[in-house]
């Protein structure tokens, strides 16, 4: 389904966005935004990070609700949802990267909402290069609704599945559903392990919790350096279970499947399998990464970054 | 000076730079980008966070060279630089922060250079809303070179200098310069101190260093929470003095000049000072901020954002 929508070069696009604020396009069923990717969203191999591509997520689904007149008084609330105190929570995200843009590039995302089950919603992104339109990434997630007050998830009530219903295009999951178990893991199951992990200042959303995004931060950080250095991040599925505050201390934990000897070498790809939790127990994220060789680096040591430098 | 730029409403500004990639204006000596405030931009009170302006102070500082065809194989390196092996690093920063933005909002950047003494860069930058005009932001910086290879600084040869004086715009500094000799403080004169503080992979910038803007993260980190709880930093001076790698162990001290009691009740202004340094002892930033009280948060709980809560 997703391969119909209709793909336009970028200046025209551009015209009638110039505020860079996104537009309904598709009949009225799909967003589309897009976005430059600036200095800043960029990292050591001059790549945009993957944080930066799901906050290029975020950012269009945010926008969509916005531009439907389906905000409330909160960030992506229906006027339904904010007068039950119900807030959407992402329980499930899969994300497909096949390339990831530079500095300069100007990528289009688009986005779209379907049912998924009783009551929860699906959001599915394309994202492309706004120049010649080739697909860089592909994103599927499952949202649920939580009380904001009880912090207990929530049925969909008929009014607000009447307000977004409308909304919904029949489609297919752009990402094939990832539906193997993610594993608990535990110190004797993984072999990375990273402790003392707190959020900063900055980490926190409104809410004064962290982010769904800066999670992926977190994760990485007990993925051993061999395989950040010599891979690159080709897919991730996160499983949200539990919120995380601004006093939380966590561990990070990461498990190597198949060979890390080879892996590290850069000739093949890798899977981990990630846990995310209270450093007094529950979990906050199970995760399941795929990294394929890095292509080489020949940008050589002319090409460095200095402004950040010093 | 800076009072003279021309203002433009920004429908037709955004409309001349559809990519929103920025252009020169001022004949040829300004350089103006728009930036729509994103989603993940904002912090926890709803306005975008300091490290965001200091984001697009960078984003448009680079552009500006881009724009002006000055940009060698580096980002910001001038192809006689590059022909030396110089880069630019900044040597001081001071940003005055009248307003934050808020998502949503477009903020338009300005920004330009003049020379500073016989070695130096100046680069300046005007931020105001791009729909009223008003002025959030002023910035001034010094910049000077650095050898990438020996990472000495270096004298500005007559090369570099006849390539970037056309651009030089005589002006005063939009800031007035903080001179006042910022401490180094120590474990006895500051109160709050917060080590064992680490970078993120993703801190990392091209160079596998810490790029500038991360500073001010780690330099927070040691602010006592009633402070960044009841008020807004207004204003920021920071002096680099040192880079910092991938493995660097730093801590951060924060002394706060007048009455912390008052200050933590929020009716009125606080200095603070800064040190972030090299657990192995030599200095990186030496700061100085300044905080007003916090405007009251009359959003109420109903004004949260749920996207990112689990």
């Amino acid at each position: 389904q997703w391969t119909l929508l209709d793909w336009k070069p970028r200046r025209d696009d551009m015209l009638v966005d110039p505020f860079g604020l996104g537009r309904i396009v598709q009949e009225g069923l799909v967003f589309r935004q897009n976005f430059p990717i600036r200095s800043y969203e960029i990292g050591a191999d001059r790549s945009a990070s993957i944080e930066t591509m799901m906050n290029h997520l975020q950012e269009s689904a945010l926008n969509h609700v916005k531009c439907a007149g389906l905000l409330g008084d909160g960030f992506g609330s229906t006027p339904e949802m904010s007068r039950r105190s119900l807030i959407w929570v992402v329980a499930k995200m899969q994300i497909l990267v096949d390339r990831y843009p530079t500095w300069g590039d100007i990528v289009q995302v688009d986005t779209w909402v379907t049912g998924s089950g009783k009551n929860g919603m699906r959001r599915d992104w394309l994202v492309r290069d706004g120049n010649t339109g080739e697909t860089l990434t592909r994103a599927s997630s499952v949202w649920v609704m939580m009380n904001r007050k009880t912090r207990r998830l929530s049925k969909m009530p008929d009014e607000v599945k009447g307000e977004i219903e409308p909304y919904f295009l029949d489609s297919p999951p752009i990402v094939d559903e990832d539906n193997r178990k993610l594993p608990k893991l535990d110190d004797s199951t993984a072999e990375y392990v990273r402790g003392g992990l707190t959020p900063r200042w900055n980490d926190l959303d409104v809410n004064q919790h962290v982010n769904n995004v800066k999670y992926i931060g977190w994760i990485l950080e007990s993925a051993p350096h061999s395989i950040l250095e010599n891979h690159e991040l080709s897919g991730i599925t996160l499983e949200y279970r539990k919120e995380c505050g601004r006093d939380s201390k966590l561990q990070s934990l990461t498990a190597v499947c198949g060979d890390i000897a080879n892996a590290s070498l850069g000739v093949e790809g890798v899977e981990c399998e990630h846990l995310l939790r209270l450093e007094s127990g529950p979990d906050i994220v199970r995760g399941r990464s795929k990294w394929r060789p890095k292509k080489i680096n020949n940008i050589g040591p002319e090409g460095l970054i200095p402004a950040g430098s010093l």
